[in-house]
């Protein structure tokens, strides 16, 4: 039997700007432990801004997505404009602040804002395929937002802004901990807590762990 | 008793131009696996260069060390200015290029290269406290190099001209396969190939794990 492929759309690289890198990196270790293949992808756009994650303020600079999240994936990383639904058996979204603020405007505008058009439609598809969609922290964020019309079942850590956000727009919460796992079994929606809830980063692979291997055992 | 703190010299974000990401977030969950606590640092200096890891093409740009690094470390990084050997009980050197391009010039000029002053200082006076001092993938060249005096033995992978370099200057090379370490009992270093061998996250986690739980059982 040919191995797994379980796309990973990366977002940039680092907690605030990009994705969340320990989510990435431990996303990535599982899927190969699991037996499955990776393929990363992400989209060639502008970062929304650059935050100097020594200071936390922004800096006057612009990032590329897709060259900045080409780091964690060593080099070994698609555009999303060449991947298809078909190129994959399942996805995952780390997060990071870049979830929420490159693949959506989740962040600046709430649930309202826009989803990025490439990532919204290759969501969707994902859905009509039948593939199953993992996503973990601040990423659920951008799930809900583009899948609002199926009512998606999902965990987003526990602070009430931020599960309130999603629940105004018909998204259903359950509320996890970070060791845990939410399974939307209609949608084939799988999401953990990992750094909303924390603390470290042994107890955010732990549900990183679960993840990975619930989406790797649904995907076909 | 009180948790062992175990130093994680950082060199930048992403493998061409700095530490390689797998490699440090993977010595980061097995230093909390193992039950100890990391403790990031980096110097404050420019980055040799900046790569483009898309395309592996030189960047008309520049970024900070230091600030790079904090995007691994989500901003829990000291500079190395600031770090002492008696905050730590012993220290890991991730590989990825920046600990050959921004830790020494190893990659530009070879074993004749300089050191940073501030880590080669760091490096001798975790020797003279007789503090255990691990080092993954290309890292061992740094370390070979600011402490020839001592004719560390150590595993740097397979390539002649890599291996060839370092025991050209005093330094004994011990082949190791991916998952296996290399232990010099008396000077207290401790390397694993990683990423100079790979293949896949998989693997090079193997030796990794191995080298943080060995770091962690030697350090006081």
């Amino acid at each position: 039997m040919s191995q797994k492929k379980i796309g990973v759309l990366l977002s940039g690289c680092g907690v605030y700007d990009g994705s969340e890198i320990h989510e990435a990196v431990l996303t990535l270790l599982y899927i190969a432990e699991a037996g499955a293949e990776a393929v990363c992808f992400a989209p060639d756009i502008p970062q929304a801004h650059v935050i100097d994650h020594l200071t936390g303020k922004e800096e006057n600079e612009t990032r590329n997505v897709l060259k900045e999240s080409a780091r964690i994936a060593r080099g070994e990383i698609k555009n999303i404009k060449d991947m298809s639904v078909n190129d994959i058996s399942a996805l995952i979204l780390p997060g990071g602040f870049g979830a929420a603020k490159n693949l959506s405007e989740f962040a600046f505008k709430g649930p309202e804002g826009k989803v990025n058009p490439e990532v919204a439609d290759f969501l969707k598809n994902m859905m009509d395929a039948k593939k199953p969609v993992g996503a973990l922290c601040i990423a659920p964020a951008t799930l809900g937002m583009a899948l609002r019309e199926r009512s998606p079942k999902l965990t987003i850590g526990s602070e009430a802004g931020v599960v309130g956000a999603l629940t105004s727009i018909g998204v259903k919460h359950s509320l996890c901990k970070v060791d845990e796992i939410c399974v939307d079994e209609k949608n084939g929606i799988v999401t953990a807590p990992a750094y909303m809830l924390g603390p470290g980063i042994a107890d955010v692979a732990k549900g990183i762990k679960k993840l990975v291997e619930k989406i790797v055992e649904l995907a076909r």
